[in-house]
């Protein structure tokens, strides 16, 4: 690329480096941060900043937080139920559906593709938890892919050995799917979940 | 979304407002971010600053400019034809070709729908650069939409003026398209455009 300045290219070449983001989606946001307000764009940059800075893990739950604690373990109403997911992306997702327990992020899920073990996610956290909490129920939200299935089993398994209640999120129809539409695994799953009316 | 703290949540908002960002692809690039290395992280937020200090637009051709005459114009070995384009990003795209002329950048086209009218783009310095520098042609290079071809019709009109020879880009089959999934405007520009073997 002869054509843009050498500060232009460095910025798309960064840009590069997240997810999502080519040449042509980098030239395009570098061409809309020419036409920003000065104030907008050292807002951007100082958030971005301020990222590392500020934002740990919660030592309850493992969420992203501002403080030791993230603000869904400092709310007093929510329940003793805990859902456990994989990464912080999916706790985001299941609070948006107003869900009122709190969570477990394991930081991953059981891959022997990937070398990644039970040793190398947070189940030791989450059974310190249950040991320390007054633990409703513990709901399985991994997701339903071979490695979160797997996750999930393995999960089972141990928390068989504490007496807490356990359950694993459904899985079926998507809510406004078409059923020719939907794969046959999912199909499938629907119909081994099915309720009586 | 009760889930991330401000920091992240104030982060997401101002990506959003980048063209080709929404909620989910603004979290996946902090998801990112905060995996980064504490220097790949300044240095994006420099870059993002450094943009609009640093960045001008070229006297002459009005591409994005570390200096007042940007690296093209600088090139003592550019031919004397110019490309005239509707922004800056097509004369990237046009510069990845190999060409080896100039540009000039006229920002926008003509659009009577968004009130743009040839008094606001760069006709007027177009014109004054074939009166001061030794232009062999212009090639014009406006894009193949309804607003490109008048911004074209109207430039040729002008340029009809003044004696300098002035071609307009060719349209027709895209390199390695299959025709049977080529739209039919686009093949009847390219019958039109058909060249004697």
């Amino acid at each position: 690329m002869d054509g843009y300045p050498t500060i232009i290219e460095e910025l798309i070449d960064r840009l590069k480096k997240l997810p999502g983001i080519g040449q042509r989606s980098g030239e395009r946001i570098v061409n809309a941060l020419l036409e920003w307000k000065r104030e907008d764009i050292t807002g951007l940059a100082e958030s971005v900043l301020a990222l590392k800075d500020r934002v740990q893990l919660c030592q309850r739950c493992f969420n992203l937080s501002e403080e030791s604690l993230c603000r869904i373990c400092r709310d007093p109403n929510r329940t003793g139920v805990i859902l456990v997911v994989e990464e912080v992306r999916d706790l985001a997702m299941v609070e948006k559906t107003g869900f009122r327990g709190t969570y477990h992020v394991l930081g991953g899920r059981i891959s022997t593709m990937e070398h990644v073990g039970p040793e190398h996610l947070r189940i030791k956290e989450l059974l310190d938890r249950i040991e320390r909490e007054p633990v409703q129920e513990v709901i399985i939200g991994t997701n339903p892919t071979p490695e979160g299935e797997d996750t999930a089993v393995y999960l089972a398994g141990i928390l068989k050995t504490t007496r807490v209640p356990h359950s694993r999120l459904a899985c079926g129809l998507p809510v406004g799917a078409e059923m020719e539409y939907v794969d046959s695994q999912t199909l499938k799953r629907s119909i081994e979940g099915r309720k009586p009316l």
